[in-house]
């Protein structure tokens, strides 16, 4: 019956677009960073949405599970098929057009395969710009970026990817076509399709097309590093800074020394920024749309007024635009020397934004009883409340080993979040792998309201199995 | 049978909180312009959502169905009962308290009854501001305002009142209630069920609390009328002032000359503000966080250059603060005097921005065609795309008879809007009035998937019957 199915597939699609040898899945069957690693009965690449509408209607005939994949960068399991060797990974990588742009409207449409660093390039031809940016653009795409609500820097102005789609088609259980590509700043004819299959990590539809906003490209962005003694200290800095440059301020970033240690020891190119050692700094972004000079002064008005508040330490102005462009390298290479670094335990969480300070403090206890010399590498979008909290081995330690914590750790750190009325994935999702984690944190009563919406919109539970609902 | 029910739901609330006499039940039976009247088996007025939580399951019980009613300002019916003197009105009204506010987080809590000029004043009272504003305001609650995603005028900068609420408390079909009261910035943990509540009009739960955005007060807003000679010239205005004022820009609305006039005519103390007739006027304004003269020189550059580039004919700049309330007083008096002017066929339709013109000049003609002498009353949120275009009986003729062209009007501006891919309502909802249209307009996939999402969350119908879904 599986052979059936290949051959049909083979028809519907063409035979080079079936990948069913495991050299051909392998980058589909397992994650950039080799943590995942599943099987699947095929591989399938359409290049049409009427193709995935076909597909879909052809696994509904036989039963056979379809696991939606963009760019493969996720980062908790939710594009990857399982070990059964049964599922369909539906790639939509060949889907990668961009439809139309309308410069007065402001919208870019697209299908979902599309690159989003190459949605970047097609906005700036234009004069444009698409707000959301994130260190995996080079590979990620917008059907990934829509389908796990991704986040990023920028989130602090210009929200997540939900807040920056208009519009959507999608390929529904049955096979059918909506065409739900709006290029409507307001629409109130009805439920909010397009925010469900949003951030529901493929388990609703595929979603094979999107209407993006664009903005009008700034003058200026201008970036500063601040030091600051505390976490608590940079919760008042944010607070100035938002009253003070508003909808100007694109970029809050929270850095602790130990990434900035970090970045300096396995990229030495990126050295520690200031002369001495700062517990926390902030890098933060203005956006000007009238002019450098413009930038330039606000900028050192914030940064004069913090330091008179004695909010800040030191801080370091950039001197040119590619200075200001060097400090988010060192940002962006925070995780890559993580990597370097070896295996640690990772959280994703959001809190209300004036818990952070005691969020932060709380769980460096929590942490250093039980492990007295790990190492706490944490960083994160804090404008919008969201840390990334990694635990690493000890220093001369195996992270292997370490890793055998994760449980507890996760635990440990999940269970404090869940008290501080925060998430336990503020822009990952929840994928596969942390399904089993939801059940525990999620009301019995969202469980189930969840439960009736996938049961309605995908009743034979076709689309992406197990992953968010165990 | 139902007297039973009515002597257990004063059990529940307390009689003197059931109101079943037609004197008493008449405010909440019928709309406020007196378009539309029903009749209810008793009006409901729970103190606690708890409370609303009971009633529910007593109405489960009965098989009684439920209209969720806040401020009773709806455009569209979609609070009302119907005829039946079956279906139980149940009035938020007296659960209007702040919960909580959080000045860091930039968050307040509320009960859905809370009336929205109150929520006004309780951020205002903390420097702060909600900018969800709309006419109703004195009297539409935060329940109704969330139930029918609501937009008002600064829509082009802070978005509708699903884009500035932060979480929910929702009273299920069952009688559970959902805690969803998020005050988080970012969680990606499962499906977007608040966005599905919002813009639902009450058919799928009962919102009873809500977390809402506050923004820092703008140090200073500022508008000005500017005349021009089309709706074409208004969209290549509001392109170079989106460019130059960016996220400054917090307002941009279109109004014709036969809104002036009206207004003119029937609140003579709002006189026609150009010393000469303009086919079209644009009402914008420009908030700003640094100071009164910055804004004064954004403006004052925005209207020199707009002059130079032809795109305006004459503008207005205030003298002051004052003046510049007085245009948006100006702005809220065109609705009043369509009150005075008498009954009109109303539509409140959006579009793709660029296609505005196009739209307004193929409705004209459309609209003369069949009725040679009626008036068009346009106005609207160009900078959303969105227009209430009203259309009024020719002078010296009496609108009741003319409204007898309601339908026919209706299908042919509707048709012209669904041809070019808008929006048959923008910002009012679909309620009880619309609903015979959107099965003419949806597409079936997207009504199957709406059915679907209904019969999951409420499976048997409890919730305002026959609104939204037929």
């Amino acid at each position: 019956m599986s052979k059936d199915f290949l051959v049909q597939l083979c028809e519907l699609i063409g035979q080079p677009f079936v990948l069913t040898e495991s050299s051909d899945q392998k980058k589909y069957v397992s994650d950039w960073f080799g943590r995942a690693s599943g099987k699947a009965i095929a591989v399938a690449r359409p290049s049409s949405t009427q193709e995935v509408a076909n597909i879909v209607k052809l696994c509904q005939k036989y039963q056979i599970s379809i696991v939606p994949q963009g760019g493969n960068t996720g980062l908790v399991g939710g594009g990857l098929p399982d070990n059964s060797g049964k599922e369909l990974v539906l790639s939509l990588e060949r889907m990668n057009k961009v439809r139309t742009i309308d410069l007065m409207g402001k919208t870019i449409t697209v299908d979902t395969g599309l690159i989003l660093a190459n949605l970047h390039q097609s906005a700036k031809e234009h004069g444009m710009e698409f707000p959301l940016t994130m260190g995996s653009q080079g590979s990620a795409t917008i059907g990934g970026m829509l389908s796990t609500n991704a986040g990023g820097t920028s989130v602090v102005r210009y929200g997540n990817a939900r807040d920056l789609c208009l519009g959507l088609e999608v390929v529904t259980a049955e096979g059918e076509i909506w065409n739900g590509l709006r290029t409507l700043r307001k629409n109130n004819t009805g439920y909010d399709l397009k925010d469900l299959y949003i951030g529901a990590e493929g388990t609703l539809g595929i979603i094979t097309g999107a209407v993006l906003k664009l903005i009008p490209t700034p003058k200026v962005k201008l970036s500063a590093l601040l030091s600051l003694e505390s976490p608590s200290a940079a919760i008042s800095l944010l607070e100035f800074v938002q009253n003070k440059a508003n909808s100007q301020l694109t970029a809050f970033e929270l850095i602790s020394d130990t990434c900035l240690s970090l970045v300096d020891h396995y990229f030495p190119q990126y050295s520690y920024p200031f002369a001495s050692k700062t517990p926390y700094c902030v890098l933060l972004e203005i956006s000007d749309t009238e002019s450098e000079s413009h930038a330039f002064d606000l900028l050192n008005s914030i940064l004069e007024e913090s330091i008179e508040k004695a909010l800040i330490t030191d801080a370091i102005i950039p001197q040119s635009i590619m200075q200001s462009n060097r400090f988010w390298e060192i940002r962006e290479h925070i995780p890559l020397s993580q990597v370097e670094d070896g295996k640690n335990v990772k959280h994703d969480i959001s809190l209300p934004i004036s818990l952070i300070p005691t969020f932060l403090e709380k769980a460096r206890l929590l942490v250093l009883e039980a492990f007295p010399s790990a190492r706490i590498i944490d960083f994160g979008h804090l404008g919008d409340g969201n840390i990334h909290y990694n635990v690493a081995a000890p220093l001369h330690s195996s992270p292997e080993e370490f890793m055998q914590n994760k449980a507890t750790i996760n635990d440990m750190i999940h269970e404090l979040v869940h008290d501080m009325d925060g998430s336990i994935s503020a822009e990952h999702g929840i994928g596969a792998n942390k399904a089993h984690e939801l059940v525990k944190f999620k009301s019995p009563i969202e469980l189930e309201l969840m439960r009736q919406i996938k049961n309605s919109l995908d009743p034979r539970g076709i689309f992406n199995p197990h992953k968010i609902l165990l």
